[in-house]
């Protein structure tokens, strides 16, 4: 919808569907939520038909899987519909790699309401969410929100990571995962490296979805929990790795480095730091969703940002790190920054 | 952001985009806001010298300005920001084609509502909105919302119906304007022809508005009034055109057919029904605006739809109108149709 004017001249044709653009987010939503597109694979493929099999109108369904249609979501062939390879490796329910759940979070109020305020936000250069923007202190409901609902979308990232640490191989390692979440990463570890040992550190009421996870995924007996802040907790020493998945964008560069002083001083010598990361070029413009989500976060947060890899070199080089490299994810908008603690 | 995937497999990139697309919504409606367009088309070009102008601060105008830059509403160069060809006509409020008050009426909080209870809507075939659905009643605040800011969007379709029915030629005419909203689609025929005369029918506080630009535009003495719904309002009879712009997608058939059977008695012989629509191909995804319009209106409506056009022609036909012929509007994504009536 949102694409580029291709003529000479611009229309408002462009301005018109950004500022309806909250419509592409609930009509997918809503999509997911009726379920359209389980049922068109296991079958359904007209509007009578899902209609019958949702439970929802007819007319709302055709109106729907239309709108799906023009989105890419679906394909529309003499009024029959059909799962594009996206909507059937992602959306049916039925997909091993389904991220339907995702909805549970992105979707959800919290986030949402943050950008009710954007235009304060922007004037103060923060949030203005009162309740959960100081990722310092705990905010349990929004977090086991984020632990239940996102753990699918780490598959590639966890995979990725896992084979950057050689995890594989079977060496005994001692994992960090801080504020871990759904715990995915270190259990994912966990999982390919019978010899791995993870310790997971989150709010207490978040750890007790890691454990769920850790148990369900036959690791438990060697996963252990750190209920607390990232910035008071006990963190124990002598760790391999430290997993730093996606926190370092809630603070300041201040924050960051304090942070990583402490995972600094939880590392054994020749230890490494595994930072996930949205990480924009040095443009701040690009690439476009990893760049995108700085103002997630401005929205989101106190003094959170999508920093760059320049700023994050800095922030854990001053925490004593002597060399960070680098990685994207393949199939994903994040990256890896490798940080080796001096041996 | 929210393009499709370039590679051979999906990733979840574009589902994570389409989630948060309500933030393109917020970004755009808060730079607007902010007013950001403005003051770099007056020369300030930073995110300081933008923060200074503006009197936001400048972390908040970067993210900000990046964002934009990242949807293609600015450009960025070594930390300098510039307007593109589009905002600088449709954004900047200097620009006489500034658009920016369309925010007041598509980020208004009605219609973002309506989308809260989109999944509703969907299984129930028609908006949840208990107060402004049935648009048969007086929504009075809604519609004048509407009236003071989409005025600016019409003019590139007023200045094309003013052609199709030759207003510049100055023939005497008898113009209905039904549902007039701000008034400008039949106010553009007033000013181009000295000798038309244009009657306004609407709810009575939404005509408030449609005089005062009447009166703006200097063709209040050939300007009336006829208060009230478009299916109870005394319309007059003898006029040789009846304007009906955006009007027929909030009702189901019969109502249209019944709306339209009122403005076939109020047109004389050879009198001409000028309908401005969001009109989708017959495979209803195509092309994208139009045929995504059908899901604003069931949010929004009890029964409203984007109908085709052999949907309006048969519904025209039905009503008594010999003959409907389709005509794009240049660089808008309606069209007009013209039906005549025996003469």
């Amino acid at each position: 919808m949102a694409t580029p004017a291709t003529g000479n001249r611009p229309t408002p044709e462009r301005i018109f569907n950004t500022l309806n653009a909250y419509q592409q987010a609930a009509a997918l939503k809503t999509a997911i939520e009726v379920d359209v597109f389980t049922a068109i694979g296991a079958g359904a493929n007209t509007a009578a038909t899902i209609a019958a099999k949702t439970g929802a109108a007819e007319k709302g369904v055709r109106v729907l899987c239309d709108y799906m249609t023009i989105q890419g979501f679906l394909t529309k062939e003499n009024g029959r519909y059909a799962l594009t390879q996206e909507s059937a490796l992602f959306l049916d329910r039925k997909s091993p790699a389904c991220l339907a759940s995702m909805v549970g979070f992105l979707g959800g109020e919290e986030l949402r309401d943050n950008f009710e305020f954007l235009t304060q936000a922007v004037r103060k250069g923060g949030s203005v969410w009162s309740e959960g923007s100081d990722n310092t202190k705990p905010n349990d409901e929004f977090w086991v929100a984020f632990a239940r609902s996102m753990a699918p979308l780490t598959v590639p990232s966890a995979e990725f990571i896992g084979g950057l640490i050689r995890a594989q191989e079977g060496q005994p390692m001692k994992v960090l995962d801080i504020a871990a979440g759904h715990g995915m990463y270190g259990i994912s570890i966990a999982r390919k490296n019978p010899k791995a040992e993870v310790a997971a550190l989150d709010w207490p009421n978040v750890l007790q979805v890691a454990q769920e996870n850790a148990k369900k995924f036959g690791v438990a007996d060697r996963y252990s929990v750190r209920p607390g802040s990232a910035f008071e907790a006990e963190m124990g020493t002598g760790y391999d790795y430290a997993l730093l998945t996606n926190i370092f964008h809630h603070f300041d560069t201040a924050g960051c480095e304090t942070l990583m002083r402490r995972v600094h001083a939880a590392l054994k010598p020749g230890g490494k730091a595994i930072t996930l990361e949205f990480v924009p070029n040095d443009d701040r413009v690009s690439p476009p969703t990893a760049a995108a989500f700085s103002l997630i976060m401005l929205a989101n947060t106190d003094a959170g940002d999508a920093y760059t890899f320049s700023e994050y070199e800095k922030m854990f080089r001053n925490a004593g790190f002597v060399k960070s490299t680098l990685h994207p994810v393949p199939e994903m908008p994040q990256q890896v920054i490798v940080s080796e603690k001096p041996a």
